[in-house]
């Protein structure tokens, strides 16, 4: 009977460190892509990893990590990085089952502009992680700008799974 | 000595995965009252459970669940949905005691204004929260916006409780 | 073998509680300041602590407790907790060796300008933290505006420590 509550709690505590290592994972982003740090925070993806955002009307669809790395070497990622900027992850909602995992949360992009700073972007986000043999990755994520749509909602409700 | 030690492993894991628990529903709420899931937004708080926030110089005082999904279906909320809003909760500071606990953190209604986002409202957020036969509901949640008054300087206080 | 699983057991909690415990620590700080809660705030640090920050092209290195609660009871920031304010501390990074640890966060200074909140300031943040005999203390914070300077960059590299 020890064994199976020795069983039980070791499971428990697996969950619990993989909850941390993931909200570790996704807080990581901003001070990478926000220092210019291109290779790391592509790192991030596994290989193959794909990065879906609003852009305008369209969604761009990147693939880890040479598209991500293009992506934060472009003249518009340096020149938020030069102004000063924030790329702000929020507290996410997140579900462990096994080696894979979601999480919801908001992000804002925040920059510098004279002596204040303004929300440039607001998204919200859903992630699909997967345990890899370096730790957890993202799979996949799915970023939908705040204007009200459908498709951003759809993301917000993942919450409620 | 064992079974001590298995015992009081026991009760720290579940204070763990408590806190846990709590950030996932503090976190949910953002996402839901944002994407119109006005029903399980009120089913956040226990039955009869309250919110209360200032609103102007006065404090409503709504009551769960109809007072609430009444508030989530309103026309100024669901034009804040229409336009795409984030009702962003800050990390928490939170004290667990047994079927108790009690968070503080701030909220920030953070709305779309053309091609920018703006910060409708900050506020400073007490939750009392009570273990119930489906996990972890809110049962008061009081909500003072940043304005400098003393009500508001009181509920950011309860951090040092 | 159970013994080592028991005890294995006890120090990754151990861990786990630690990178609670600092989490609370963190997010115990804007409550503290925005309340006025001078010397609270200021006991986050340990005797002798210190706070750096950029203050336009300078840096000022302010020592616990002395130093920051003049800080905390200057016009300035009195005129801040007047008008409303939230000194929000992002969700951090953080890596715990033992008895000591270190956290990366983004932070922003939002305050009340007629019926919106405006960003102040945005701030990547440094904590070098210890373990003492009343709990996890600042030894050490750094913290750069958001400007685009090589300082500030630094700071969000250590992410990836």
């Amino acid at each position: 009977m020890d064994d199976d509550r020795l069983a039980s709690l070791e499971t428990r505590v697996q969950k619990v460190e993989d909850e941390l290592a993931i909200l570790r994972l996704l807080h990581s982003y901003g001070p990478l892509v926000d220092s210019g740090s291109t290779v790391e925070a592509a790192a991030l993806w596994t290989e193959g990893g794909t990065y879906e955002f609003s852009d305008g009307d369209e969604v761009a669809r990147l693939e880890a990590p040479l598209d991500l790395e293009k992506l934060y070497s472009s003249d518009f990622h340096q020149s938020l990085i030069a102004t000063g900027s924030a790329h702000l992850t929020g507290p996410p909602v997140m579900t462990i089952d096994g080696d894979r995992a979601q999480a919801v949360a908001y992000s804002f992009v925040v920059v510098r502009d004279g002596d204040r700073w303004l929300v440039l972007r607001a998204a919200i986000n859903h992630w699909s992680l997967i345990r890899s043999s370096v730790g957890w990755r993202v799979e996949r994520r799915r970023n939908r700008v705040l204007n009200g749509s459908e498709e951003s909602r759809r993301l917000m409700r993942k919450v409620a799974d």
